[in-house]
């Protein structure tokens, strides 16, 4: 009974929070401490049941609580983005860490990174297989190495000298996406084109990346992105998360972006740090940069996907092209919001 | 006797030219339709043997006249950046392909790419071993796959499957880079403290990398990095040279840009995309925006290093913070210039 009670309290809350921005695929004009995304694509009430609407949702108020108590406590902007990144990454909802799509040899293989708005320091991990968290990865490369971005075996040898958790990848590897992988070659072998979409798979098609932007008391920004990549990857094909300035940027004179989305199009664009020069050098608010680069930039490149982001004022942006986005933003007094539909 | 001939000529090139930027570091004023560079550093007259000046300007000289030919048979920029980059790649001197650094195994990592100024189509690839072209690995991704970087196996696995040239590891490793990673290891064997630099061991520090900028009849700009990283790198470290925006830029709107120095900073500051961004929205000119760049935000995050770029107009810049940076152009008459000193 308190369940059910519960599924309905979080699913008006849904409708409710999504209505607000039910007129817009730009979410602006609200005050936030902390944003997240966890992926955009075909997100549509078709696509997604009301159970997993519901653990999304909760999933997402999780990453903004974990997040917003660190900031309501003066903590760093950096160790919140980070938490919050953590909870996404742990739960087997989102394309990162535990639950990520798997390559076309059926392994995981994951991407992230982070930056510092204050310092304008960076860290990024990519390829990165027995990391339990790669944004701990990516935050260990940024202040324990001299180096921005680490990869592939070498990465993990850096993660294990620094001390950081390791796993098996069997440990990322959920039965969802086992059984996607499985489906895929299935039609593999029977001749069917070779595709990036999950969609094909009985899963919508979504570019699952998460990430967050926060702004601390100081008013130091930072950014974090953490990704599994595109399902059924080749070639060591590598996207915007791990690339600051695609997928992830910070600078406390402008901006904290996380992207996500096709990542070629957000590397070709460099979509991240393009909507900080955007309000550097064209004096465009952030709202402004946002939609300029997303329903600009991005899409006339024929790419798909969004971001998310704060500016040293507080004002969010949760601006996307596809037909959702699951995002959320926590305020000041601790509010959250959260949504996943267009409309 | 001849031989003798052509040694003071080009002596007398190479001082006539490196005159021409004697007062600045940042060489403009000159239209031209390819710019090329081969690595930023600690290059001066104590630290370069006459030998060594000498076959450092046929090199550039070289490059630059295959560049050059194709540019004017009426030949796209794209054809001409690859053409003059492979020629530096081939040649033992510079620290791309054969004669890269070593990493701190002893084997050779390289990383490459290349963007086109038209449709802002790009292609990258880092941690490569067995390409003979790195650049031409780079083009392969832009043209031949859906994707903007691939890494390491599975690079190479494309790399085959698109047909370039495979070579092994050991054909990138000269006589030099071996001497240079013997006296690492010695060094090491020896307790002393560890860098990165090749500096300690018997050459100038210098931020091997190669690159080139062209601009062709059609008006369109392209831009190309290759580079075999930094001496003795662990970790998987990839530096600015794959990574678009931060290395490697070119957009028709505004300028083709390759860059050389201390990665990091490059990809924290996005500098090559940075100068772009510049001009767009900010409105400076190609030598506003490079020397912005080069003298105020790479130097104040605390990098070394440079950049040569190209206009849609052929004007060109050749920018750099260190004591020197190797460096040429050639104008649409066939006119080289080669340079490598600051005075």
């Amino acid at each position: 009974m308190k369940d059910t009670f519960n599924i309905i309290i979080l699913l008006l809350g849904t409708i409710f929070t999504t209505c607000q921005v039910a007129f817009a695929q730009t979410s602006d004009g609200h005050k936030a401490v902390l944003v997240i995304h966890g992926g955009a694509g075909s997100i549509t009430h078709e696509n997604l049941s009301d159970d997993r609407q519901q653990a999304y949702a909760e999933a997402m108020e999780e990453a903004l609580l974990v997040g917003y108590e660190i900031i309501a406590g003066g903590g760093a902007s950096l160790d919140a983005v980070v938490a919050a990144v953590m909870v996404m990454e742990d739960s087997p909802l989102f394309n990162s860490a535990r639950g990520a799509v798997l390559t076309s040899t059926g392994t995981v293989e994951l991407d992230a990174s982070i930056m510092d708005g204050a310092t304008l320091d960076a860290g990024a991990a990519a390829a990165i297989k027995h990391v339990r968290n790669p944004i701990s990865l990516a935050r260990a490369v940024m202040e324990q190495s001299d180096h921005v971005l680490l990869m592939g075996d070498g990465a993990e040898a850096f993660a294990e000298e620094v001390g950081l958790e390791m796993v098996t990848n069997e440990y990322f590897r959920t039965e969802r996406r086992v059984r996607q992988y499985e489906s895929y070659k299935e039609q593999q072998n029977e001749g069917a084109e070779e595709t990036g979409d999950a969609g094909v798979f009985g899963e919508p098609d979504y570019y699952g990346t998460v990430g967050a932007a926060a702004l601390d008391s100081e008013g130091n920004l930072a950014a974090a992105t953490s990704t599994g990549g595109t399902s059924f990857k080749r070639w060591g094909r590598v996207g915007d998360s791990p690339i600051i300035g695609a997928g992830t940027y910070a600078d406390n004179a402008t901006c904290a972006i996380s992207a996500t989305g096709t990542g070629e199009y957000f590397i070709r664009g460099v979509l991240a740090y393009r909507i900080s020069a955007l309000m550097q050098y064209a004096g465009l608010s952030l709202r402004e940069a946002a939609s300029s680069v997303v329903h600009g930039t991005l899409t006339e490149l024929g790419g798909d996907g969004g971001v998310i982001g704060l500016d040293a004022n507080g004002n969010v942006t949760m601006t996307f092209n596809t037909e959702g986005m699951f995002r959320g933003y926590v305020d000041g007094a601790g509010n959250t919001y959260v949504a996943m539909f267009n409309r």
